[in-house]
């Protein structure tokens, strides 16, 4: 194993084992100080980003990355802001939970404890650095991050800020540590480090979660990617449904829970669906239609026929796949081959329909009337997270705090041996 | 991939889709008809059973692989009342958990829903093919199974039976797939399958846990194997210190859960170790000493001094290696080192002493004043279990029917858009 790598599981193992019992307190005037070095470093930190910026420029990226990148005055504000509002979140380690009293008189409960150490792999955007280390923080894990190559200077700067908050506290600045090296080696090789990493989070595309998947000997959370449906169900309430289609495609396109594929009964296909196509098209949305969608949609300027891949993709983009069915059960049927497990929704006034949707669809979130954009754990009321799972073990959908701990079963006795 | 997996793993795919949705009464028919087959068919899985016996004296099995191997009459009774009891147990799929109404409205709420399908990978002993079959239908997941070469009839007979059972209730039979090749190779594909499968148990020996994590892309719970620590400290009852000890190195020695290293603290070493001792002699316990154990125990006649791996080895047999330490935080520090995370007990009277213990050791199971035979489904008051994890992520310690599931987010609006 490659010598830094070595040396950083080595140090996050130590640092894990003093942070499991390191109470609340002191990590929340760790996190108060990470959020006053982040201002106090604003200069080193923005110069440093400048750097990254002008790198990316002459390495040729584009307008979209380069934003990803960009750090401001305003952006280091939100992210000390962001630092103190997850001090404000209640702590998860320590709850105990499915206490009971055994009959021959052991009580046990299970206990929240932090997981140990987190690996993270992440793309280009900066502020990921912050966001991981403080959550980590917060539910007592040592983190061990590997950010992208267009911010290595942003990313040092801001690890920096964070280990100098921790150290402020009193808590380890080792904390949080980023891998220096940018050999690409290194990723395969911290996918193997089962004896210092103890959980894996991809955060990029879909060609990283599968190298991961592929490659890893740690438990590796996949996600952040969905290709999420709608079904406009034929007791679809006609008013509501043009705002919700439109609010889960349009309301921000570039992320994993937005809507790709909308499904729409036929049997009002013909009343609602130029209705939809209307809305969508005051944004732009470009469709791509099924025989039977373009058919009712012939006259709009933003239709075409579907390719053979549109039910399959996600978009990202202002694009929605477009497709009429002629009952819940073909709804279904096509969900459940297209699937990713993310997000997906039925509009409907049908009770029955409602709950037959609701048991049949196996997604991480499974909507009645409502936009996919919700998946979200700020949304659902968890406090900030870490990434939108599509696994099925550990957690599901979006995961904050305590998607990071784990538990321990604590038995109190006062002399029981079994029989 | 081997036609033979893909086969099974498309079937179970289906199977799966299909059990989502299945109530707990059709469930709950199928196992009680699975129990009737398998007294139904005892001929003829006695005699599967008896051409897999042959076999193995042939290829010269020891006794106590046979003894694993055998099956009777009162073995099979005892198999399908086992059945039975599990068919009593509650339902976990549909329970509804986390629920709240969000300030939008949004009706938010956790669902249990079936992980989908399982494999599992074990040795000799024929009842898991039963017990695993058993759990993994309660719990709405078709379950793909890979026995041992030397139970290959057994288990053919007695997954015959559970299909059958399953058939008769209405519920298919491909609930339960047994791999028939035994070509090794498959293992290895198997692991790999993680669009066929989606949770990998395997229950065997370190060697075998090892090669799941290196080769699998599906995630593997890994456990069964435990080296258990006991501290007894100053402040412990010296009258319920001995037979503690005895009841967790000997009740039954050949399990995960049994005792494999006693911490003793100096204070008390000089009185209480002797008495130890002389309670594990009864059942003839050798004991493998530290320096100043054996400086303590020279007279007594099955101690002797401990080998460089005895505190790193899991004896599963009448073997214990003791240590004499001189505080709490050196107990605490030799866990530490030499943990497996299973199951972890101190003794005690100081309170102080107690909660410290609890909050430090980082064990899937942490005792005071209780023998660590306890970790275990049934002890724990949860039914059968299908493994013990010693992992960190999804379950840890016993894994019955709730660890056999995993979580929808159920979202329930009326109109909701994200602003």
């Amino acid at each position: 194993m490659d010598t830094e790598l070595r040396k950083l599981g080595q140090r996050a193992r130590q640092v894990a084992r003093h942070m499991r019992t390191m109470g609340t307190n002191t990590k929340n005037e760790a996190l108060k100080a990470i959020s006053g070095t982040l201002l106090d470093r604003q200069g080193d930190i923005l110069d440093a980003n400048a750097r990254d910026l002008e790198a990316g420029q002459k390495a040729g990226l584009d307008g979209h990355m380069c934003e990803r990148l960009m750090l401001n005055e305003s952006r280091l504000q939100g992210m000390a802001r962001d630092v103190l509002s997850v001090a404000a979140l209640p702590d998860p380690i320590g709850v105990s939970f499915d206490a009971r009293t055994l009959p021959n008189g052991l009580r046990i409960s299970k206990r929240r404890v932090p997981i140990g150490v987190i690996g993270v792999i992440y793309e280009s955007r900066p502020n990921v650095t912050v966001d991981i280390a403080v959550l980590c923080l917060k539910s007592g894990n040592a983190a061990i991050l590997r950010g992208g190559k267009e911010a290595t200077h942003s990313n040092r700067a801001l690890a920096k800020a964070v280990s100098a908050g921790c150290e402020k506290a009193g808590v380890p600045g080792e904390t949080i540590q980023l891998i220096r090296s940018q050999d690409r080696a290194l990723v395969k090789e911290m996918l193997r480090a089962n004896h210092y990493i103890d959980m894996i989070i991809p955060r990029g595309g879909a060609g990283l979660h599968q190298f991961a998947i592929e490659n890893a000997t740690i438990p590796v959370i996949t996600g952040g990617i969905g290709i999420c449906h709608i079904f406009v169900d034929q007791s679809a309430d006609p008013e509501k449904a043009p705002p919700i289609v439109y609010n889960a495609k349009v309301q921000r396109p570039t992320v994993c829970n937005a809507l790709d594929v909308l499904l729409i009964h036929s049997a009002v296909a013909d009343s609602l669906l130029p209705k939809i196509a209307h809305a969508l098209a005051q944004a732009e949305v470009e469709l791509r239609c099924g025989p039977r969608a373009i058919n009712i949609l012939k006259a709009h300027p933003l239709a075409k026929a579907a390719g053979p891949d549109d039910f399959d993709t996600e978009f990202l983009s202002l694009v929605l796949a477009v497709k009429v069915v002629d009952s819940l059960g073909d709804a279904l049927e096509h969900i459940d081959e297209h699937s990713t497990q993310h997000s997906d929704a039925i509009l409907t006034q049908d009770y029955g329909h409602a709950m037959r949707f609701v048991d049949a669809v196996d997604s991480a979130a499974v909507y009645v009337n409502a936009s996919t954009r919700f998946t979200d754990g700020g949304q659902f009321g968890l406090g900030a997270e870490v990434a939108i799972s599509t696994q099925r073990l550990h957690a599901r959908g979006p995961m904050a705090l305590q998607e990071l701990t784990t538990y321990k079963w604590v038995v109190l006795g006062d002399g029981q041996i079994r029989a």
